[in-house]
């Protein structure tokens, strides 16, 4: 058995969002797993200096066209920016991690949730209350998800997991990495089916 | 008969390099032509606050681990970054804005030429003298081209040609315009491919 694809990528991306709705089926039709890992880019931005794709001047305009399309062309229903955008996704950040050591079978589940309430029905998912709401609705207990975001043990692991993700190199969402070779951007899905098929190229 | 594929590039744009490899074979497919638009990336990274990809904190070792590897994907014998890289390219960019008025059939030869000679012979094409004697090799008058390079005509057009590029949101290369419709990156071959035969999705 090979070993879990890590699939990176903060709850505000929106191309995140798109890989989200495919990483599970493409790493199956490999034979793979996917270890769902939410990390926050707040940090990463801080460090490469760099910023949200829609914010930077020229970028953002195009990638707003670029968003529209690219859901069209992979047919995800719906998709739109949400009012506020991007946002700090903290809350639900900490409780896929608080999931990940209690009851695993959940963080699948529950990132589909929160994505989905983010990008295509518009619900403020860095509101912590909002945000728990949105994990109940998953199938997690809601007062232990809003709890577990207060949780110091939470917020350190998410801090080691987000260093974690830094020193391995990941600098954008989404970002996968198959066996130590990093692929970054939903755009690159399609050179990492051609990767998963032949071991390497 | 349709308007030409607008194709926007700097010559010191790896991705740029290998978009020029692929991007007549794509329009013709289609029925198209290209209309090849060397601009100059410094203006726009200086308005988008945004920098060359591979000095970037994170993004740079990646980048250099992605083009090699796009490289081998897409067939591309030869490539590797340059000795001095990125440059300015104001040299080989004069010489094309000079042949698109005098001899545009020399335009897409000379092209090849100046990107072949920095990203698979590890040529100069900064310095105005080897940029002259590239342009020589690939067909141009030497002596005409590198007296172009001084002529405020052909600096005072390629400079409108870079303001005309970002007024219509050019801000990377490559960037691809087909009727209106802008795509940003060698990424987004496939979906131009699919753009062209479909006529939008």
């Amino acid at each position: 058995m090979s070993a879990p694809i890590d699939f990176y990528f903060d709850f505000s991306s929106p191309y995140g969002f798109f890989a989200s709705e495919r990483i599970d089926a493409l790493a199956a039709r490999h034979g793979r797993t996917v270890n769902w890992r939410p990390m926050l880019l707040g940090p990463v931005f801080k460090l490469a200096g760099t910023a949200p794709l829609t914010s930077v001047p020229l970028k953002g305009e195009y990638s707003r066209r670029d968003l529209a399309r690219t859901a069209r062309l992979h047919a995800i229903e719906g998709f739109r920016l949400p009012t506020r955008f991007p946002v700090a996704t903290q809350a639900p950040a900490r409780i896929v991690t608080w999931l990940k050591a209690t009851q695993p079978q959940l963080v699948v589940p529950v990132c589909h949730a929160v994505y989905r309430a983010y990008f295509l029905a518009d619900r403020d998912i860095a509101d912590a209350d909002t945000a728990a709401t949105i994990a109940g609705e998953a199938g997690a207990d809601r007062a232990a998800a809003r709890a577990a975001m207060d949780d110091p043990q939470v917020k350190d692991a998410l801090r080691r997991e987000v260093d974690g993700a830094i020193a391995r190199g990941v600098f954008g969402s989404p970002f996968v990495i198959v066996d130590d070779e990093p692929f970054w951007g939903f755009d690159h899905f399609e050179q990492i089916d051609r990767w998963l098929a032949t071991g390497g190229f």
